[in-house]
């Protein structure tokens, strides 16, 4: 049983659509425990347990907490900051003045391995603490878990916008047939892939789909956009941001430059412009792109229910963990089986889990490398919380030509 | 009054989340008037006409009609072509052969100058026809109307994205407190403008706004950012993506190769990396930056639902227009005088409209020329249709620091 105290907790990494969900998830489980007495909540990350920049959530209204379900980004203030093993002496001492016995940090891989760390420090300094983990990317790169909150959020969001500007290109005809939307993912293609989810006739956009999965050059991409052109007359293309080329450089002129963050993470891009070069280079064609971005994180208008729900779930179920003594650990979704979706959480030991990097698996893109299969949009179909609002097209009933 | 016979609709030039709500406003109204028989769509633009390619829209099924309101982009297809003068001949002979009587062109500009040059070339052949233009553009620089349908649902999807990306900057701290967003407008700085309309407090972004009607140097947005970052301790910055230098020339390099589509206009862009990289070598500082482009005019999950009616009303009042025997005209939206928001449809001759490109007026940018003013806001905020769906705050009351 968890020792009674305060609870502390934080958000770190990259924002969701859905990241302030698992934080009033947290809040207000813990409000049901008796053994939890303050809860607080760390001010950019990390940063705000090494800084003492705590605010007390006790304090926030109902009303707000409710609203910070629609809400995106980290209502907390977020960080990408690597914590050295000086800071980790630190968090500890914080931890303790303040009494701090459930350590909730929602983040991704870099935050987990944050969490196991202190749950290390604590341990090695005597401090009785729970530290959990609660997943959040909209990389969907975790391993253990089936999926990770944000990413539902994301993918639908990626999915609307493809089928969007698809609709777009489609109507543009000759005066525009070439559409390149660049997504995120550092490493892996779950959301890139996503983008399949748009399609809801055969020969509807994405026409293709490139991962970082699966290596590609610049002139196999070209060749099936070429070969698309010819049989649908346009073509929409979703590309990752993190695409590597034949020799497992980076494709993106961007990434060439290699600005990277405080954990030695390339900063990924220039995909699409590399791409369209190429196709006014070899085709003499024009390309048009989108490289919505960070909207693909943050549009919390375009939220999954499912996500939403999950996220909030896993949230509360980290509280529910350190109230059983739980520590080390990051709540997990877990899929149960049966034709129909139905996702609970679990619970898996944080080594399994910190630092490691959970990729689009093989059965999940198709032979050529350039799409998706049918195992993959059983995979993600449920995760975005129901089909897309509908959209109608003509039948184009033709006139008889009377030959003018 | 209209000859009994038949009409013919067309979507020309970029689409919009609503242009086809004008489509379906013209075909709705045209099923009352027994002047009118066939109800003709031209696939793609004029191209329809002169490659006869018709299609009998009398034959779609009101469900279709319905859920066309909901969707995005020209479902007839659309066209950007320069009609030469033998084309206009041969229109004419098309529209003889088919005994349309009711030319019914949703457009901008270029196409409310198609318009009017399809009603000269019908009175220089001696062919009774109704020729009017249906305005519709993102851009919103369409003369004598007060706004332009497609316009609303953009700003609307701007207004959404800047408040979700300012969001997200600002709970990422110092790891990432510069967000620049490149916004659609060729020459006009309307849509870029709107971006004003995701602030609901005073420091709330969009910190910074450019238009192309206001010369900035790059070194003066530099150094705009970097006032902004000692001010708020980050930075959204919304920038039309026809920003133009103290020279007058594009500010962005994209802009500099002269790309240019049939009309001549040169295709915009590239402004958000020339200042990311200029913020990088001055500032030493990484800037991020979205680009959403064609998601602006394409996501009608976004629309503004004052928009939806309005495009749909100047499609009814074209047909009416046509029915009472106006020709070479465009119907305008004209704002009634008062405290609530309303708006009529009007006509305007439409060689008051073809070609002339309506800017931002001086009124509605600030002293600085990196903001607008709140008559700007008057303007454009009911356009939108109601204030963005709610995002919530923490209050974030301080725990006591207890000084480990």
């Amino acid at each position: 049983m968890a020792l009674r105290g305060n609870l502390v907790v934080g958000q770190s990494g990259g924002p969701t659509a859905v990241i302030n969900n698992s934080l009033v998830g947290i809040i207000h489980e813990a409000m049901q425990h008796a053994e939890i007495d303050g809860i607080y909540g760390m001010m950019h990350g990390i940063t705000g347990i090494i800084n003492e920049q705590l605010i007390d959530l006790r304090r926030e209204s109902a009303a707000t907490l409710e609203g910070l379900r629609n809400t995106p980004a980290s209502a907390l203030g977020t960080i990408r900051y690597k914590v050295s093993e000086k800071d980790y002496e630190r968090i500890v001492e914080v931890l303790s003045a303040y009494n701090i016995r459930t350590f909730c940090y929602i983040g991704g891989n870099d935050s987990a391995d944050t969490t196991h760390k202190v749950a290390q420090a604590a341990e090695r300094a005597g401090y009785e603490l729970c530290a959990i983990a609660v997943p959040k990317t909209v990389d969907n790169d975790l391993a253990v878990t089936d999926h990770c909150p944000g990413y539902g959020s994301a993918a639908r969001f990626v999915a609307t916008a493809i089928r969007a500007t698809g609709f777009d290109t489609r109507s543009m005809g000759e005066s525009g047939p070439i559409k390149l939307m660049e997504i995120m993912g550092r490493n892996a293609g779950w959301l890139a892939a996503s983008a399949v989810l748009a399609r809801e006739e055969p020969d509807d956009p994405p026409h293709l789909i490139y991962v970082p999965e699966r290596r590609v050059s610049i002139s196999q991409i070209v060749a099936d956009v070429k070969a698309c052109l010819d049989r649908h007359g346009y073509c929409v293309a979703a590309l990752s941001e993190g695409l590597v080329d034949e020799n497992g450089d980076p494709l993106g002129a961007a990434g060439r430059e290699e600005v990277k963050d405080a954990f030695g993470h390339v900063r990924k891009g220039g995909v699409v412009e590399t791409i369209e070069a190429a196709i006014q280079s070899d085709l003499k064609m024009t390309a048009r792109y989108d490289k919505p971005n960070y909207l693909q994180r943050s549009m919390a208008e375009l939220m999954s229910p499912v996500d939403r729900e999950e996220a909030y779930e896993v949230g509360r179920a980290a509280v529910r963990a350190a109230v059983a003594g739980q520590n080390d650990v990051m709540i997990t979704l877990v899929r149960e089986p049966g034709p129909e979706y139905r996702c609970g959480t679990g619970i898996a030991p944080l080594h399994q889990v910190a630092n490691v990097e959970h990729m689009l698996p093989p059965e999940y893109t198709n032979d050529a490398g350039n799409g998706v299969t049918a195992a993959f949009v059983e995979y993600a179909r449920p995760l975005i919380g129901g089909p897309l609002a509908p959209y109608a097209r003509l039948a184009l009933h033709p006139v008889p030509k009377r030959q003018a």
